[in-house]
């Protein structure tokens, strides 16, 4: 495969550059039935939209997204979901400089070195634009899972060096803020830390985490496509992203086993977990606690201040960057992260039901 | 995929219990042509060996390779390398209270959960001799990269609160130490706080860092399939990772883009780059700097302090987990990091030969 | 894979519904540095549209490409090349009967058995349109071909009870009848057999023949993924194909091994073959002869004629199907032939790459 | 993939080369929970090996098959099946000449053109040894799915000019003949006719047949994946198969939509076709009626007859054929026919679990 592609049950394939004519996905394996319609999308394409926001570039896109196959009468078919978003907002002009030039942090470089050019309009296929593609699929998953009782919430967890600790808070309050931060007051931390990076043509980083409830227990393939690798192949491959965490992840280095193991203990309801430091995830399968992923967001590699670099003709150069860019991803990346932890998740689940013979066989003995 | 196989053009199959007859790797599309003989793979597989050292189970297993197929006169034929290790010390006896309680921090529920029941000696499929079929058949993978001037180290970076800086050192240091810590200094203080917690009845947990060199520029897939996607995959993938790291990893999300981006300069011999916040990847392609992972490995689950649980029949009860068990999995399993990363990194740089038309034409027309 | 993706390097993902908003294809893994236009593509497409012949279906289809993605200054990019054709002359009013009635010889009854429901408007993705998307990734996959000095032609070899030898032939004769027979006086013979059909409100079917040549000895897989059994999977993936032939084809079951065998001889230009029974293909690799496949097309299910069949409710009743349809699929399908050939070809020449060690090795060398 | 693995959710990986070590085969994807012992296994092999008629090779082998993984206290646990089964009658000697000769009709020439060299003893991978991997595999799918019902049958239905029509026949009838043809007087004729081949010191082919009975409708998906493409696929890819036809075949090409249409009819048992011209697949779909496959096998290629070839040096040559070979390679071929159709049935039927919502949401309800 050539990397489009994601997923073997629920699989999405993705197209489309910053700066060509539309982007889109075709979403393969969708189970029929489905009630979906554009505006279950939309909503979500919309999370990651530069909206009003001061941190956010400037292009403004109304990313509009159209069903061209595989919904009939308002449900899906069972058959391939185009999806296509057409790109408004494009002003070439601000990205000639680019062309001769290698941007640092950015992929411009390696790109002509394996493709021996490359398109390079606002980034082309390396763009953040290319996300749209896996949220409006992820948002197809995430409609699915929640059918089945399972629900993600992403949030923002640290911007530089403001960060909240994880606790009970209403999923619409990530919303409500600008940088996705469901606490108002490290919200406001964090804006000023964002302004101050502005004012020095500066960018920075942050964590974004997410969590998953109501998974059944026993999701997950146990050696190579274990859910923890999935989930961190989904989320890795989101541009920026440089670390990614289960649970306690980082800390388990430095733990013992007494502090890190999580004692089962069981009620009527079922076996439960007294602390959940696995992060729902134990030897790769789901272990019914909720699931809790965190990704770390480098800063923003394109900044006004100059940079030394080389030119395609491999003489040194310094760069400016100019054109509109984020000061930082981490807001309108909280969405890309539920989505990519959505389609590992549906996936898995999807596979999961052929783990089993005597499911198997009273599946197809409902039918008859 | 039912999860047992690695890779879509250098594909690996694993199989085996912990307690089975035998444990094996299938290797398909290794190309034809490549030098092999069982101390190939032998030679790595002493590395994941519990050796004399005391950090590690005293399950002694001579872990000696046989090739069944794949090679004729000493040379890979290009079909499936087939991989066979028998399992000859088995002590079942030791397993027999596993069968009816849940281990804390072990895969015994979720996998009850998802099968039904489960080979309960030794962990099953979910022991850590799993890992036996991924390092045969890394060794292979290691061998051709370095016929393609790729080389690959990985060791110990940390273990509990002992932690070396990476710093020039003889790839030969990792293997004369029992912790893998390639510093004879932070080695011993690390053997130290190792004892106090076997001296605890406790286990602990560690970091393991790998580095490649050599490595073309452009390797990996823009997308789904990014080279750290992939990667992060593959060493997330072995049992009791938590976390992966690419270059600066975590710390990512704390710097400002103008500190974490490394600019390019040129010299004769192409285009280098300053510094590697990056890792050795830009945009999920590889920039021709070394490519730095980290793995932290939690602590070993099976601890010999009495520890809360429940049983199959979900009552609550408790465990004293006996028989042979390592205290740290951390030196064992730097050899399985390496390997997992040359699997990756070997399965994408087959893929990149057909990333340009000219190439491909060039190699055909060299065949007439 | 929920099957709309067909190839594992030169990967295209198909989607779209006969009477939905549009309908298109998605390549992934085409190499960079391909010239490639609109033009390139609409050729092929127009060889499968109804035109002016009197044998196919009066529905008249611009049927004109976009292309959305992958291509930059007229060259693809390495990225996904999305392609989109708007549907344009979509009669739902014809189709309403099919809504309720299941109609012999087409997929609406095992649809309805699969999803619970279908998109019923002109056969929704079980149409003959689907094939829009292979033909458009299929013009790709042979321009690229002819890049390396391997030409496909496929024409009609029989109609009914019409059929013609395998002989010399310009290509452009093929395109010179409405019966897709390169031979005018079979083709007269046929439309007379076609119009007697068309007047007894019947169909009929026929045989495809698809010739490839300049392909290198060696291409194909050993065992799963042979060359004939991808070939095989390609054609009989086609609608309405019943059967799928290499080389002497069914004659084989009746021969004697010393008639099929083919002599090999050399002379200074290399290795041929004295005979070609085996059609290009022995023990599923390439042996540098034409490759020889033959489809066998069976008749339009839609005929004019009444027919019994069931109702969604389970009711016996009685259906004369209305609208516009092919009384032939044959020449219209030659196209896809040809195409769904090239496809499965160019996906295993992609992977033969990195068949040997000593090609892969020289292959990387010449980058540095 | 370098085509050793076989399907994506019941995905078997088969190795081993005709005179290596041994020869096996791993199943990923079987559901726990299948009872399953060597037995099970051994007496689909029995049915390929060799046994006392004079129709086949001399070479004897016990193709004992061991069970090295996956099964736990006599059911399996859902992780991988590893079979093996040693090679103990190799007699090197005999293959000697074919090291250096290409044999007609063979893959030596295409092999080593693809990988530089090959295992010449006994053809290596390309022998037919290679196929005990996938009986092996096949006779574990074939069991689950007759758990569902699903029950598959393949015989002997012609040998050169001899041929039998689908009749009514006991399955035993199958084995009870050397050729594998349920009809005594039509065996003995076929049996005159292979004495005949073998006093000219030649070889002939034949046609197997494979009936399917008990599918449930719906099953396939319906673009690249459709039940027929795929059974198409796992027949053509046993060495010396030159053509399948699915239900009518190749008589679909002469005949007329009226007749070749199946017309529909319902009971209180639900739906059922009158005719079953389309053998049991519409539109890549099952449609409830058996499924027909026929597979065309060529005449055995290694005859006693001397035949023009080359030699690897490229020199004209001749090569008489020693050795021990079978003059028909159909009687052994049917369970091979009967275990391909299997696998590609069985994979199918499980991937068909998740193509609707409703289903889906009712599997996991039942779980909680």
């Amino acid at each position: 495969m050539a990397g489009s592609t994601f997923g073997s049950h629920f699989s999405i394939t993705t197209w489309g550059e910053s700066h060509g004519k539309a982007i889109g996905v075709v979403v393969d394996g969708c189970p029929a039935g489905l009630s979906l319609c554009e505006s279950d999308i939309q909503s979500y394409l919309d999370r990651r939209k530069p909206g009003s926001s001061r941190y956010a570039t400037q292009r403004q896109e109304d990313d509009e997204v159209q069903i061209l196959s595989g919904v009939f009468e308002g449900r899906t078919t069972g058959t391939p979901i185009s999806l296509l978003i057409f790109n408004t907002s494009q002003r070439s002009a601000d990205y000639t400089q680019i062309a001769s030039c290698y941007r640092p942090g950015h992929a411009d470089y390696p790109y002509d070195e394996k493709y021996g050019f490359r398109d390079y309009r606002g980034g082309g296929r390396s763009s953040g634009r290319e996300t749209i593609g896996r949220v409006a699929a992820g948002a197809i998953a995430a409609k699915i899972l929640s059918e089945l009782g399972i629900e993600l919430c992403a949030y923002t967890k640290s911007i530089g060096p403001v960060s909240i600790d994880m606790a009970r808070f209403e999923r619409e309050a990530i919303l409500e803020t600008p940088t996705g931060m469901p606490d108002r007051k490290a919200s406001l931390l964090a804006e000023e830390y964002l302004s101050s990076c502005m004012a020095s043509q500066d960018s920075c980083g942050g964590v974004i985490e997410c969590c998953i409830t109501g998974v059944f227990a026993g999701i997950g393939e146990p050696v190579f496509d274990k859910l923890d690798a999935r989930l961190a192949a989904a989320v890795m491959s989101i541009g920026a992203v440089k670390a990614v965490e289960i649970g306690d992840g980082t800390a388990v280095s430095a733990a013992k086993g007494s502090e890190n193991n999580d004692a089962f203990f069981a009620d009527q309801e079922g076996i439960h977990k007294k602390t959940n430091h696995s992060g729902g995830i134990l030897g790769g399968l789901s272990d019914g606690s909720p699931i809790v992923i965190r990704a770390h967001v480098k800063p923003t590699p394109s900044i006004y201040q100059e940079q030394e670099t080389v030119s395609r003709s491999h003489e040194n150069c310094r760069i400016q960057i100019k054109g509109r860019h984020d000061p930082i991803i981490v807001p309108r990346a909280v969405v890309v992260v539920e989505c990519m932890a959505a389609l590992a998740l549906l996936d898995l689940t999807l596979e999961n039901m052929s783990a089993r013979l005597d499911r198997i066989v009273s599946f197809y003995e409902n039918l008859k």
